[in-house]
C-alpha cells in the first residue's frame, strides 16, 4: 500500500493541493465519489465495469487521502476496525445473517 | 494490501457473507459508510479524530470489499485512475486551483 | 404541495417511468443527487446559486417521487418526524447547541 | 407547502440553530439523511416502512431547511427544474426507459 500512497501524494503536492485537503473537504469528497458509483447501479444491475472500477478508484484515493491528511496507516485503521466489527459479529451469531449488529 | 484483502476476505467467508455481496449492495454500502463519515463534520470542524478514523476505516473496508467482489487488485485500478486523473489535471493548469476539470 | 406532486406524477406516467420507481431505486437517486448537491460545495463556500437550487430541486423531486411510490402525504410525514425531533430536542436542552440528542 | 415551511421555522428558531444553518453544512445534513434512508434498503427490499417514512422525513426537513437559508419557494425551484427536465427528457425518447439523457 506504500506505493500508492506514495503515487497519491506526490500527485497532490505537484498540484499544490494540500492546501484543501482539510479532513472536512475531504469527507465531502469522499461522499460525492460514493454517490457518483452508486448512480452506476441507479435504476438496475446491468452495470459498466469499467465506469464502476473508475469510481471506486476515486473513492478509494480520497479515503487515501484523507489517511494522509491525518498521518494514519490506512491498513492499521482498517485493521484496528476489522477487531471492533470482528466483536461485533461473531461467527456464530453472524453466520449466513445480513442483520445489523444491533438487531442479532 | 494483499494482507489486509486477505484479512477482510476471511472475515466475510467466516461468516459466510459472500451472498449478500453484489457490487450493487456493496456499493451502496459505501455511501451509507460514507454518510457516516461526513456525520463527523456536520456542523463544524471539531472533529473526534478516533471517530473519524472509525468510519473512514469503514468506507475503505466496503470499498476492498468491492474489489474483491469484482476481482481487482485495489493498487492496479487506483494507479490507472491516477494516470487518467493527471491527464484531466496537467500540472500546469491546475497547480494551486481546486476548480474541475470541465472549468479549468 | 399537491399541485407540485401532481405535476411529478404526471410526468413520471408521461414518460412510463413507475416501473423504475421502486422504493429501493428511489432511495439510490435520492442518495445519487445527494452527493451533487454536495459537490456545489467541496471546497469551499463560494457556491454558484443558480447550480444549487437545481441540485436542491432534483433532491426534493426524488423525495416526493418516493411519496408517490410509498403513498403517503410529503406534509404528513415531515410533521410526525417533527414531533418526534421536538421530543428528541426538547428547546431548554438544544437551544443554541448542535450536539446530537444522543449527546445532550 | 407553507405550512410545514412555517414549522419547520419555528422549530428552528425556538432552538436558535439558524446560526448552524449555512448553505455548506445542510448540504452535508442532506447527504448525511440520505444515508440513512439509503441503510433502509442495505442488503434487500424487505425494509421497514415505518422506518424508511422517518428517514424520508428527515431528508425533506433538511431540504426545507435549505430553501429558507437560501429564502426559496421550494415548489418553485422544483416547478423550474421539472421545466429543464422535460427537455432534456422528451416523451417520445425517453418513454419507457431508464437510460441518462446523455445516452438517449
Amino acid at each position: 500500500m506504500d506505493k500508492i500512497v506514495d503515487e497519491i501524494k506526490e500527485f497532490v503536492e505537484e498540484r499544490d493541493w494540500t492546501q484543501f485537503h482539510t479532513p472536512d473537504c475531504l469527507a465531502k469528497s469522499v461522499s460525492i465519489e460514493a454517490g457518483e458509483l452508486l448512480e452506476c447501479f441507479q435504476w438496475n444491475n446491468d452495470y459498466d465495469r469499467e465506469h464502476v472500477l473508475e469510481e471506486l478508484a476515486d473513492v478509494m484515493c480520497y479515503c487515501l487521502q484523507m489517511c494522509i491528511a491525518l498521518n494514519v496507516d490506512p491498513e492499521e485503521i482498517i485493521h484496528s476496525k476489522m477487531l471492533k466489527n470482528a466483536k461485533k459479529y461473531p461467527v456464530d451469531k453472524a453466520k449466513g445473517n445480513a442483520k445489523k449488529y444491533t438487531e442479532l
